[in-house]
């Protein structure tokens, strides 16, 4: 392909590899897609002016351009595509702090837990917290409107930036936004670009909101004897709390985290709640008994508190442990389903019953005070009839996400994976609506073609 | 007009009025721009079906539609266009509170303050607080994006839109989100509809989210020497804190609020801070009295402080009462100008220096814990050199925000009187990424034409 040596000479040694091998470690992210294609290159940009080199020669060419961050997506967003390109910015990791302003200036490549560390040095966080958040880049994070644990009280990706600069398809560098808080000079293009998963443009910075270190929160661990009461309690708690975490696990994800790295969980609970707050002096006493009160009025068979820190991070860390531990059984179809926080009973009892129905596993993990759940559906890899009933699963957790008036991605983007179902989901008009701003802004449909649409 | 007559038969009886006296009192909104025209009709939509309809008949005979909430808008967002349709949605103000939600849907017409009274007696809270909270509209909130004073600590209104009925330039009703707090499915398309005034598309009903009422705030006054100092306490205090509100009036609003309505303000201050804290038990008394010493390290000749939430809204409703005590000294241009939070000194001596070069009067407020300030021009009307001096002014304070790297706007909107520098803030690419946008949901520009672009 003479047009790729054009690429390959336009940009400084090692930026563009070509190399099966390199290229191979760049077709998949963590969804594991089976359909991900075969990249001809994968260019490693070092700052936005390459992006926009290797842009503007795929515009010219006609090719493909995957963006690419650390590649720990989950909807296959970052599939490669056969004949295009991967445009990893992983080499693009600056963190620039500017506490005066309580902004972040970051490159898209820069880990979620890089820029945690840069700002806490200045007494600072950025609070969006993936479950993946030490692997995980801001970019991949813009891209998807990333949520987290502490969603509940501080919100997602999208409420903290503040400004983006943002490579478009026809290889344009706009800068948007700044280090300015409230601005609504025009279109509301920063937000537009967060969550849009490398559709509209390629984001090469980032300023992020950060705000005052929070204290170290008291931790809750409720056991119920099932889901469903759990929940209850969720949906009680949400009604006048906003505790700073409420995560949920089931029966089957608590027993697979104890198989994987023993924590001393309750392996016969139904489910716990994990819950925190950070509420200061006074209130946390009150927000703590009030939620202690919930989870028993629900049923729950044993609450523990405590105020200590790294024992409450033990808990948190195992409820983050759930995908590495259920990826260890087997193959995995991961949902990220959500609904309004009262239907979160309704949800899970639907997941329940349908791993019951397809007789497969559904270890389920939640984000449970936002409503946004986790069934992990296992398989086994080379099993025709299990992998069968696991996609079918799939499927009908998603309709019982739209059933409900929910979603089918909470905080994972839709990518290559949960494609199908969008449709369904927001119907023709919204689908029309979308592809008009697509081919807005990129007609010939070079930017990761395939994802979402 | 025979076309008009089509309209005026496809609405139920009352819904389009074309009477002079009737039509002559939607030309305006609060801007006063005295460019708006005169519109062909007024349609008084009773709900989204009927704004289809007008909708449907202004893009088949290519008239003009301009969206109209309250009409408070301080942007000329809402002035009316020779030849067009004014489209009001006053009549459209249901209001349904879904506690367990912790979310209300809102019809556009509803008055934000009526959104609040209602939640309220769920014993939830609608955080965004424009000062005209009384008297403007939830459509023209969403359109604008609005902010207000307590957005310091609680956001502005895009962050409380969870779902959005929009109809379309071809008269399309499109649902987007829903109740569901977090959800990724698809572009961000909730967050690109609000802050378009009315240039995309009009709201027809919200899902707005809900947060447990705050508690009753200590409120802190603290008299400055200069707006400069006043500006220096803001920066000291918002590198640690986040109080709920952080307000600025300087000696000529202070003098134009007695003047207008005495409330034994400091008339001898050249700025006066008025900060508010929600922090419960301990934490306040820590929260205030760190703001004390921040703005006695700044020069603050005397700082009040009371827990009585009845005097602490009386300095509040002061600092609301600015617009209305500057209006009756004249004919106003209002800004909205906005810098990051380090840069609020240099800003407020700009808006000084401006004022005494052209001779003019330049009350200032600000939501000065944003960044976010109202220099308020004064001119006398009718005297051609007073409002000579008055726009150049004007158009100097938007000059030095855009050098400072601020916003020309950081939460009235563009309209039409701020239009002119909208290129000079954004620059060629991003006009031109905006004017994509626009092209691809309204091919024709019937939507509210003349604002923003």
């Amino acid at each position: 392909m003479e047009a790729l040596a054009d690429l390959v000479a336009s940009l400084p040694a090692g930026v563009v590899a070509t190399d099966p091998a390199t290229v191979a470690g760049y077709r998949f992210d963590w969804a594991r897609d089976t359909a991900a294609g075969t990249p001809v290159a994968v260019v490693r940009a070092e700052d936005a002016a390459q992006v926009q080199t290797a842009v503007r020669w795929a515009a010219t060419h006609g090719v493909p351009v995957v963006p690419r961050g650390a590649g720990s997506g989950l909807s296959g967003g970052a599939s490669a595509v056969d004949g295009g390109i991967v445009l990893s910015l992983e080499r693009m990791r600056a963190i620039e702090v500017d506490a005066d302003c309580q902004v972040a200036v970051v490159e898209p490549g820069a880990l979620n837990a890089e820029v945690k560390a840069a700002v806490r040095e200045q007494g600072l966080w950025y609070p969006p917290d993936p479950s993946s958040f030490e692997i995980c880049s801001i970019g991949g994070n813009v891209a998807t409107n990333a949520g987290g644990l502490c969603c509940v009280k501080y919100g997602v990706t999208t409420d903290y930036v503040l400004g983006l600069d943002v490579v478009l398809a026809d290889g344009t560098l706009v800068t948007l936004g700044g280090k300015r808080i409230k601005d609504v000079a025009g279109l509301s293009l920063v937000k537009l670009f967060v969550g849009s998963e490398g559709t509209l443009g390629i984001v090469t910075r980032a300023i992020l909101r950060l705000v005052p270190l929070p204290l170290p929160p008291a931790t809750l661990v409720a056991s119920f004897p099932s889901v469903v009461a759990a929940a209850e309690a969720v949906v009680a708690v949400r009604r006048t709390l906003r505790p700073s975490m409420m995560e949920l696990m089931d029966r089957a994800s608590i027993n697979a985290v104890e198989d994987f790295s023993p924590r001393g969980l309750d392996r016969s609970a139904g489910a716990l709640l994990v819950v925190q707050s950070d509420a200061p002096g006074d209130a946390r006493t009150a927000e703590v008994g009030a939620v202690e009160a919930a989870c028993t009025a629900a049923g729950a068979t044993e609450v523990v508190v405590t105020d200590d820190p790294a024992e409450g991070e033990m808990f948190v860390a195992a409820r983050r442990a759930a995908f590495p531990a259920v990826e260890a059984r087997g193959a995995l179809l991961l949902e990220d389903v959500g609904v309004a926080v009262p239907l979160l009973p309704d949800l899970l009892a639907a997941v329940t019953e349908i791993g019951v129905r397809h007789g497969v596993e559904i270890p389920t993990v939640a984000h449970a005070g936002d409503g946004n759940t986790h069934p992990i559906i296992v398989y086994t890899a080379g099993d025709a009839d299990s992998e069968r009933r696991a996609r079918a699963a799939f499927d009908d957790v998603l309709r019982a996400a739209i059933r409900l008036g929910g979603t089918i991605t909470g905080e994972h983007g839709v990518g290559r994976t949960k494609k199908a179902a969008l449709p369904e989901m927001l119907g023709d008009d919204v689908m029309a609506l979308t592809r008009r701003i697509k081919d807005a802004l990129d007609p010939d449909g070079i930017l990761n073609p395939g994802a979402v649409l």
